[in-house]
């Protein structure tokens, strides 16, 4: 369309990582440009300064966990949101110059995180091969080819890019890993509801007296809210302060969600809303008895009578 | 005023007890028509029928406990709403047609509910003395007067209307015993709130799952309401099946209080409210941190501003 | 056996009432000597002066709730124990001296306990007809033999007794009403346990601080105990300040229930223990998973291990 | 001692590390012989096939939060057991080869966990450097030395053993960062109980129900052990399926914190202790009424009492 630019979305790069294969599968991105940033940092801020649409950023991994930059990152900083997840299986690839047998690969080089998930696999069939820390798979892969390492731990996709050689496919210690991604932008009226739908929030609890994440915990099971995922998060204050990253099932719009997001605001020094979005495997919560929309609204109005007119 | 009818208010009679002893206490009812009633089950319904503009029955005694019939008749029937507690000092006195002595007592008459809050004292001072259940302490009098019983517990008013003989006062095994008195009338719109209100409310639990009590509370619990008095009632289909009478502090027109009755009417197969009224005493609830009026609604329009236009 | 006298039984009399029924159901108690008493007190005060060998009385009935007056006789005193209980249903008649038509009762007596079950059913035969508390059924059956009411509600039983005639059988306002009654002696080592049983204890809050009869459910509901009766008594000290008497399923021999009431013992300011002993109508509890006392054993074993040895 | 070897301990290397300058606060390791690894896996592997007889690594940090390989790696394999922790400041410094000034600097090297402390300092004072990441902050200072990179962030006693120029002193965004170490050995009986202890543990979930977490807070909530702190991790099987790494207050020879430990081991699919071992800051926890020592053999014993011989 004449006149009109495309839209523009960051992602964790260099090319030929896993964020770059995780941003294919958004089809409103196939069409766009997209910018490989160094940082979660960086790629957040591009959306904060306005440079790009949206970015799409890894938030944790079937077998490493959180990832803590990304959390932190939104956790602080001006407000962002998270319109979309993507869920990628992560297969990694030991990939070498061709020509390179196992035998002679004396340094293996990728990031920690992949790292972690390859260790046992490199323990028993390279040994003796000391690990070299990449600052991204991808650019593991470059140095690699630049002749900095022996072999790289990346995706496939990076083979490719730089002409290696897959010496052994699908190595993690844990087949079947999933990263999950979050594309991420500004601040806007959270996409509608559609029936399968995650909320993710950050929790500052108000002050560390014990049972403090018990009552958290209490506002949503209370209301029939489950959680999928809560992560602990250094405040940065002193070993001993925490907050609390947390995905809950539900969307924003829903009652039940709305009343326990309103509670924890009450009980918690801050919260942060961060989104609610479709969950990218269409999986529906349960709904327990008592707490649907219906049911919500019907108890108001029943104690909007009780206010003005009394009991009936 | 020419023209307009006193009202009329009923009360557990007959007269002399200190159901009308407790009715003096209400400005309202000191020049209206007093009417007295042989149960709590008819003063009620003189409320439900019309014929008076509020009943006031007794409630629970700080030695005795829950009057049974009160909970009962409230918790079933049209519906009702009390508007008003009264608190009463009971003291029975030990009363006997004038000359008879101590030792000459061989029966003592009143209704079982005084009978246990003197049962230490007949048994130390009139061991061999027989109990006759009277079907109310001024009726006990009445008969003690009439020569078929030589001893009555009453109040001390009862004496001199049946013209008996106060042998020993303040009788009652705990002294400062108080009955808890609620005036009762038809729906209408609550009283306002005071800062020192209670609300009384009926639970009928969903089904008897374990545990379904523990809920109950923890709704009120969360929301930092506190409940000074829970009773359970059976529901007259087997044994092991209850409802709940409670008392909790505040009043419905309060936020946290409100979205705690919604709750309990969410969670529960039915829910029974029974009135917000001023305390007697005067006690104001302790408020926790992050249950006041305004930190409800301040996070709720939060909520509201993140469903619209997202977070800010 | 010549030489050793019968035991002998106490119930709350006098002859003729439901628990003269209820204590037949005792194969023990059949050939022994049973001995009516005026109230409850003095039948457990039989007991504890060791003039009989047990005591059966009422404990609550599955439409009026409990019996204030055996809540409160066990609560306090020297210590007794509850080894059986006995449910019986309960069937209200109205009897008549014989020859006496409905439409010529003036007067009804019966006690206000079993008032309270037929009143729906007094207030459409006989709505004109005066009630008359007696001190008993049976005593009221009695009653109407002398001539000094009309008509009395009580146990087919006392009909018999009193050569009166039942004019309506069956006259509760709830059919198929429960009387459990429990039978109560000395200590002694709790019977063992059956896999089905039921433990009654009588917990006094430390301090009335909101929350203490959440926390108190909640150490039975972590241990897999579940309630099946729960009823606040007042301790007499003041309004708002309560005992709780409670059953739990379960002996205290399990692990789960001993585990429950050492905690309970630790947080409140006093407990009682009534007794365990098998419920009447055989019904087990369910078992939560991880509260078996295998599961009990090996964890405690897994812990002394963890202190002596470290991890294994 | 002739004949006696030094003990010896691993830590994570290579020399010029916080974790060295951590191992120094151990007297018993300031004669010992001090062996760096490459990895927290390599140095608790040690420990388990018997190289060495402890090792230091990092659990946790008050600005970047846990150590996932830590945890990691002590969630799994043989079992090991934290006998000490260290508290450590870090002070991070900015170094580079002498003559280099902060304007000539296009690269800056160090460890992702480092860059993260130090991001904002980096943003503002060197905003076009490239960072590349190193595999210890040690090493960044040995690449710089090389010549590999133009500064490096670590700790100052790399700068020294480095010949390193530092450029600027304790640059952290969050001045006041502590690390804390954990000294893992073989199994063996946890040293005894100062009054202020630690217990680190992992519980693995049994289902992920909803409100599994919950219930695990509730049995140490109930017991009054109070938690310092909680971190989820993936178990590796799928996104959703966490394990739980906790550090609780006090000993587990303590009562209150030995049924709490049997509770989650009743409770969940798995419980892995790690320890329990005196506080590194001396802090005491709280000790709520009716969870002291004493209490717990009293109640224990009481119950023990009824189960043998009935109420007294």
């Amino acid at each position: 369309m004449p006149g009109i630019p495309p839209a523009r979305y960051a992602y964790l790069g260099p090319e030929g990582t896993f964020s770059e294969q995780a941003l294919r599968a958004i089809p409103a991105a196939a069409n766009a440009e997209q910018i490989p940033c160094v940082s979660v940092a960086d790629a957040l801020d591009a959306v904060r300064r306005g440079e790009v649409a949206a970015a799409l950023v890894p938030l944790e991994n079937s077998v490493e966990g959180s990832v803590a930059e990304t959390l932190d990152e939104l956790a602080g900083g001006e407000p962002l949101q998270i319109v979309r997840e993507v869920l990628l299986s992560v297969s990694f690839a030991l990939m070498v110059r061709p020509g390179t047998s196992l035998g002679e690969i004396a340094t293996v080089t990728t990031i920690p995180h992949a790292e972690a998930q390859v260790r046992q696999w490199l323990r028993s069939q390279l040994p003796a091969a000391k690990f070299i820390a990449a600052s991204s798979t991808a650019d593991g892969a470059r140095a690699v080819a630049a002749g900095d390492a022996d072999a790289a731990v990346a995706a496939p996709l990076a083979a490719e890019r730089y002409r290696l050689e897959v010496l052994s496919d699908d190595i993690a210690d844990h087949p079947g890993a999933v990263t999950r991604f979050v594309l991420v932008s500004k601040p806007s009226p959270p996409p509608p509801t559609t029936g399968a739908d995650r909320t993710t929030v950050v929790a500052f609890i108000a002050d560390d007296h014990p049972g403090a994440l018990l009552e958290l915990l209490t506002e949503f099971a209370v209301r029939g809210v489950n959680l999928t995922r809560i992560e602990s998060r250094p405040t940065g204050v002193g070993l001993g302060r925490y907050c609390f990253s947390i995905d809950a099932e539900g969307h924003i719009a829903q009652e039940r969600v709305g009343e326990a997001m309103a509670a924890i605001r009450r009980l918690c020094a801050d919260v942060r809303f961060l989104g609610s979005y479709p969950t990218a495997d269409g999986s529906t919560p349960g709904e327990r008895k008592g707490t649907s929309d219906l049911e919500f609204t019907d108890a108001a109005a029943w104690v909007q009578q009780l206010r003005t007119t009394g009991p009936a």
